[in-house]
């Protein structure tokens, strides 16, 4: 279910990708985006937190050596970045009817921060909404994997490695993901992401198509 | 009205000073921390934005030249510089059992971004109330000035000088002390800032020995 232009003030179309580090989303994007670029479909890829300039110097000071932060002003910090980004990139992007696929939005900030953390979930609901003006994604894809899996392409040794605790930090972050797509069934797409990489870039074209061939006709393409 | 000790779960007390520029709140509380200071009373002296590690990053990334920083992201930088603020610095020193005194806190977010910019005075209120985790002043002392005189000493050419704007928007701020002041008039206290140097000194140090002397009775020696 796609928003109708009246319930958008804007002619593009918003996407978000969501799910554990190590499922593969930042390589199907890319893919994808080739694809999107040979048949001359305006689009912007994105991640979050952003690439503006702001956002650069923003990341700069979070990842500072020997620097303490407050947890509270870490997450006022990547709210900040998320508000230029919209503004910035986003926003404008989606004003000027492209496609807009953005790698991590405000479900990542809530399954992490929310669910992985135990950081108070209203807060964060609120600052979500002030950081992006109140703009949701229209579609959102999680690429799902069982949280030993995704640990365990980025840990090729084994998670016998990783502590427990880490282990049940991503367990929670997952359920996070789960639960949010439940709450919002019509927002969510999943793909099931242990799959070979070219079923999971066919599967992500087809739901791309699907939802949006209406509004982006040379989408039919794709497929 | 101070807040009694089983309000508090600290055993100092939190101080804020208001008003516009040129009202002289810096020159006073330098000559009143000179006092506290010799009378052997452990204080803090801070300002809003805080002088943290992390604040003075973010002021970098405020103040840089070109950037392009968007509305909300602003406000958003400000805020996790407080939040770091009151979590390094502020609670800390409340926990010792100091007088914190901090030139500006979140009435002059209230002032100069509600009042004065009209941004969504809701907005400001959670983001302050998430930036402090609900730490409010005790007291607050409104060092006033008429908006003309303030800009007059910051602008000693005169205010035929300005434009209408910059004192329609001082207007604005003034309005929004005294209106943040008639809501709570337990919290505020007044000082006439026009007064001459050592009068308005004389009347701090009074303010805070009334409140504050049975909490901390070596005070009374300043009066």
């Amino acid at each position: 279910m796609s928003l109708r232009a009246a319930e958008r003030d804007y002619p593009g179309s918003f996407i978000t990708l969501e799910g554990p580090e190590g499922a593969g989303k930042t390589t199907q994007v890319k893919l994808l985006s080739q694809k999107l670029e040979a048949l001359g479909i305006p689009h912007t890829v994105s991640r979050d937190p952003g690439g503006t300039p702001l956002g650069k110097q923003i990341r700069r000071v979070l990842l500072k050596p020997g620097t303490y932060i407050a947890p509270m002003a870490e997450l006022l910090l990547y709210q900040a970045d998320r508000a230029q980004h919209v503004d910035e990139l986003i926003m404008p992007a989606l004003k000027r009817g492209e496609i807009v696929i953005c790698d991590r939005f405000t479900d990542s900030t809530l399954a992490y921060q929310g669910f992985g953390r135990n950081i108070d979930r209203k807060t964060i609901e609120d600052l979500n909404a002030m950081a992006t003006q109140g703009l949701t994604p229209e579609l959102t894809i999680l690429f799902d994997l069982e949280s030993e899996k995704g640990l365990g392409r980025l840990h090729p040794g084994g998670h016998d490695r990783l502590e427990q605790e880490a282990i049940e930090f991503h367990h929670r972050i997952r359920q996070g993901y789960l639960t949010l797509r439940q709450e919002q069934p019509e927002r969510w797409a999943t793909i099931d992401a242990t799959k070979a990489l070219i079923s999971v870039q066919e599967e992500f074209a087809r739901i791309i198509v699907e939802r949006f061939a209406d509004r982006h006709p040379k989408l039919k393409d794709l497929a």
